[in-house]
C-alpha cells in the first residue's frame, strides 16, 4: 500500500464537532489486524438495543461480515457494531464466516448482549485469512473505554487509503423534539454503486421503528451512496448501517412528522458520500454530472454513470481539458435513448455544445479557465424526455495508478 | 495530443509482407486534416465493384461516416474506401453529414464510380467541424497514385495515438483456389466493445457474395474486435469493413468450401484486434482473461469484461501484483451468477484461489515472478455451468493518464 502523504486537496477545511447521542458510545483500538502503530478497530456500543437498518453491496461475492449483517438484519436490533480496517474478510470461505462469528460472539459476551445483536464490517485486503483473535483480544478494552464523544476516533480507525476521516452531523425537529444525526464513512477506491460506500455508519436518536428506518435509508442511499463512483469498481464489503437509539414510536417512513428528518438524513448521507468522492484515490477534481432530458430516471442515471465512469472523461478533467467530445462518446456508449442531434452539453454555465454540434458561441478560453477549478459540473441534456439524475465522481490521475499499482506491497 | 515517443513494448517485432490482392489498389496522402507533415488520408480503390460487409459502433451518437456507411451497406458493393485521421467527423451535425457526402461524391467522380459505392471512415477528435475540402483536394492524386502494394502506407495514414501500424495477412484454400486476406487496423484508446476497433479494413479475393460476407464478418467480430477492451470507452466511429474482389460465387456463409477461409478470417481478425490491445494507450502488459464455468456464454463474456475493464485489476497488473482479490471483486460486480464458494482463479498456471478462498499451496514468489511477464493470463472458473469466454485487454499505467490528460492541446 502506498500511504497517502497528505490530505486530498478536496478535503474539507475543518471537521464538525459531533454532539453526543444518548444511548451510544464509541471506542477505537489497535489490534494490528494488518497495520502496526495505529488504531484499526472501532466499537459502537448501545446501552439498550437500538433499531438498525442496512444497505449492502450488490456484489455476487460479498464479504463474510456482509453475510453476517444480512442474516441479523431481519431482527432489526443492535447492541454493538465492530468494524476493522486492514483486512476485508472477503473471499475467505468457511474460515472467514467462522472468524466473523467469533468476533460477534466475543463482542456479545463483552457487552452482555446476544450475538445476533452484533453488527460487523471489515475493509482492506481481499482474500487474506483474518485472525479473529487479534480483534477479540481488544474487545474488553474497547467496551471499557467506550465514551459518548468517541465517534471521530472511530472514523479514523476504519481509514485505509483514505486521506481524511469522513464525518457529518445534522439536526432535525421531529414534532417538538430535536433529533441528532451523526455519521462516519470510509472509502477512497473500489467505489461504485451499488453500493458505493465502502463503509458508512450513521447514528441517530430519532424515535423511529426499524422497518421505517430501513425504508428511509434505502431511499436516501439511492441518491447519495448509490450515486457516486470513483473507479467503477464495486467492493465486496460495502456496508451502510443506520442505528437509532430513540424509542420506536414512528412506524411509517412517510409519517409527516418525519419531513424535516428525512431532509436532514438525505443531506447528511449525500455529504458523507461526496466526502468519499472528494477522497477518491488520487483525486484532484470533484465532478458533478447532471443529466436531463432523459426518457426515464433510470436511463438518466445510467447515462450519468457512463460519463462519470469514463476513463477518457476523467483523464480529460485531470488534464483541465474541456473535451466535451468525450462526453458525447460516453452518452453514446450508455446504450440509453439519446437524440444525438438535440444534445446540449455544459461545463458549468458554459454551453459548449448545442443541438448536436459545437456551440458556435462557445469560448474555449472561458471553458479552459473553468476547467482549472476544483469542482467541475458537467451537464447534459439528451433531448428525449424530462427525467433527470445527478451523480458525483472525481478525476483520474497518475496518482490513482500509483496508489493502486502497488497496494499490497 | 501527447505523441508517443516509441513503439509499444508489446508491438510485433516485425511486420509481414502484404501480398497484392487482384482488383484493389491503395494510396495514402497528406491533407493536413489536423496533423501537419504526415499522411492522414488513405484510399482503397477497387477496379470493379467489390462485395462489402460491415460492423459498426453501437454508440447512440455515431459519427457521420458511420451513418454514411450504414446507409450504403444494404447495396453491398464498393468501388472505393476513403479514411482519414485527425478528425472523427462525429457530433458535427448536418455540416458533418454534408462533409461526408462531399467527400463521397468527389471520390466517386475521381474514380468514375457512384457515390453509394464509396465507403468512408474518420478517426480523431470528436466535435470539431471537418473541412471536407482538404480531403477532396488530394483525391485526384490518390486515385492516380493507387498501387497494389500500398496497404502498409494506408495503415500508417490512419494512425492517431497508435505507436505502430497494425497489419495482418493470411491465406486459405477455397476449393482448389487459394484466397488471400489482408487487413489493417488502427486504435489505441477509446477501445471497448461493441465495437472495439476503432477502424479496421480487411480485403480478400475470396469469391463470396455480400450477404455471406456479412454473416462471416459478424460472427468473426464477436470473438475478436468485440472481445477486446483498452479502457471501456466506446468510440463514436468504430468501423470494421470487409471487402471482397472475388466473383460472388459462394452465397452461403455455412458453405463447407469456406471452412478453411472461416478459420483464416477468424485468426486474422483476432490477430488485428489483439494488435489494437497491444498498442493500448500506455500499455506495458497484454492481458488475456478466460472465464469458464459460467451459466451462459453471454454471462461468461460479461464477467470477463468486468475483469478486463476493472481499473483496480488493470493497475494491479501494471504494478506486477498478483492481486487476485481484485479479480474476485470484478467477478462479484459483473452481476452474473457466480458461486463465490466454488471460485477458482489462476494467474497463468498458478492456482491462487480455490473453492472460494486462497489456495493453501499458492506460492506468492512464483506468482510474483509470473506477473513480471509481458503477457498475463487471468483465468477464472465461476463454478456455475459450462459456458466460457475469452477477452483481451492491457494494463492501466500512468502513461494512459498522461496520454489522455492532454490529448487536445
Amino acid at each position: 500500500m502506498t500511504a497517502p502523504d497528505s490530505p486530498s486537496p478536496l478535503a474539507p477545511k475543518k471537521f464538525p464537532v459531533l454532539p453526543p447521542i444518548a444511548g451510544v458510545r464509541f471506542a477505537a483500538g489497535a489490534a494490528a489486524v494488518r497495520y502496526a502503530g495505529r488504531n484499526d478497530v472501532m466499537l459502537a456500543l448501545f446501552d439498550q438495543p437500538a433499531r438498525v437498518a442496512g444497505v449492502f453491496t450488490r456484489s455476487k461475492c460479498p464479504s463474510a461480515p456482509v453475510d453476517w449483517c444480512r442474516a441479523q438484519l431481519p431482527r432489526g436490533e443492535a447492541r454493538a457494531l465492530v468494524a476493522n480496517s486492514g483486512n476485508a474478510n472477503a473471499f475467505t470461505g468457511a474460515a472467514g464466516l467462522s472468524a466473523a462469528a467469533a468476533v460477534a460472539e466475543a463482542t456479545a459476551k463483552a457487552a452482555g448482549a446476544a450475538a445476533h445483536q452484533v453488527y460487523l464490517a471489515s475493509t482492506g485486503v481481499i482474500g487474506e485469512p483474518i485472525e479473529a483473535g487479534r480483534i477479540v483480544g481488544v474487545l474488553d478494552a474497547l467496551v471499557a473505554a467506550a465514551k459518548p464523544d468517541g465517534l471521530m476516533g472511530a472514523a479514523r480507525a476504519i481509514m485505509t487509503t483514505d486521506t481524511f476521516p469522513k464525518v457529518v452531523t445534522a439536526r432535525a425537529k421531529i414534532g417538538d423534539r430535536e433529533a441528532t444525526i451523526n455519521g462516519i464513512a470510509k472509502g477512497a477506491g473500489m467505489i461504485a454503486p451499488d453500493m458505493a460506500t465502502m463503509l458508512a455508519f450513521v447514528f441517530t436518536d430519532a424515535p423511529i421503528a426499524a422497518p421505517a428506518l430501513q425504508a428511509l435509508l434505502a431511499k436516501s442511499a439511492a441518491r447519495s451512496f448509490n450515486a457516486i463512483t470513483v473507479d467503477s469498481d464495486t467492493s465486496t464489503s460495502d456496508t451502510l448501517l443506520l442505528f437509532s437509539t430513540g424509542a420506536p414510536e414512528i412506524a411509517d417512513a412517510a409519517d409527516p412528522r418525519l419531513a424535516a428528518f428525512r431532509r436532514a438524513l438525505d443531506k447528511a448521507l449525500l455529504d458523507l458520500a461526496q466526502q468519499v468522492v472528494r477522497d477518491g484515490e488520487g483525486a484532484r477534481k470533484f465532478i458533478e454530472v447532471r443529466v436531463g432530458g432523459a426518457a426515464t430516471r433510470r436511463a438518466a442515471k445510467r447515462i450519468a454513470f457512463a460519463i462519470a465512469n469514463s476513463p477518457l472523461v476523467k483523464t480529460a478533467v485531470a488534464g483541465e481539458d474541456a473535451n466535451w467530445g468525450r462526453v458525447v462518446m460516453a452518452v453514446g456508449k450508455a446504450g440509453e435513448k439519446a437524440e444525438r442531434d438535440k444534445l446540449d452539453i455544459f461545463f458549468g454555465d458554459i454551453r459548449v455544445a448545442h443541438a448536436g454540434q459545437r456551440d458556435p458561441d462557445y469560448d474555449e478560453a472561458a471553458a479552459s479557465a473553468y476547467m482549472r477549478r476544483g469542482k467541475i459540473v458537467i451537464a447534459v441534456d439528451v433531448g428525449v424526455g424530462t427525467a433527470t439524475a445527478k451523480v458525483w465522481t472525481c478525476d483520474l490521475t497518475k496518482d490513482y495508478v500509483a496508489i493502486n499499482g502497488d497496494y499490497r506491497s
